[in-house]
């Protein structure tokens, strides 16, 4: 079983990295197309466990505990295959 | 329109910070369940394009010219909205 979780800045957040790739863009001449950039997080996680929901409960543990920081970031938590 | 753009290291490359992040777990309590932690990031772009096919074509330049390191990096384009 696999875990996916997104960790993102929230709303509101300063997004350097997001920015700063947003500036970069725009000096490769993307400038006319791109509005906005954020920069997050992908976490792809292999499990030992067989029940979907055990595995969502101690993937939110994960984060809670270590993988984002709940202050300034939020997550999304998807169990596949 | 807006596009999601996960950019991970290839199978093969050694992933220092899903290493740390697995052995970090591991301290944690999470030993039996977590087998494998890999990596990558997430970017959230905003764009001014009201035609997919177009959006995923200047989203694959920006990728190839900037986004990731094509030598040790895959990346996936999903066109949202």
């Amino acid at each position: 079983m696999k875990a996916i979780i997104n960790v993102a800045l929230k709303q509101g957040v300063l997004d350097d990295q997001g920015k700063a790739t947003h500036h970069a863009l725009d000096t490769l001449g993307f400038k006319d197309i791109v509005k906005d950039v954020r920069i997050g997080k992908q976490i792809i996680m292999e499990l030992n466990s067989s029940n979907e929901d055990e595995a969502k409960e101690e993937v939110t543990k994960m984060c809670e505990k270590l993988l984002a920081n709940t202050v300034i970031e939020d997550y999304q938590i998807e169990i596949v295959g």
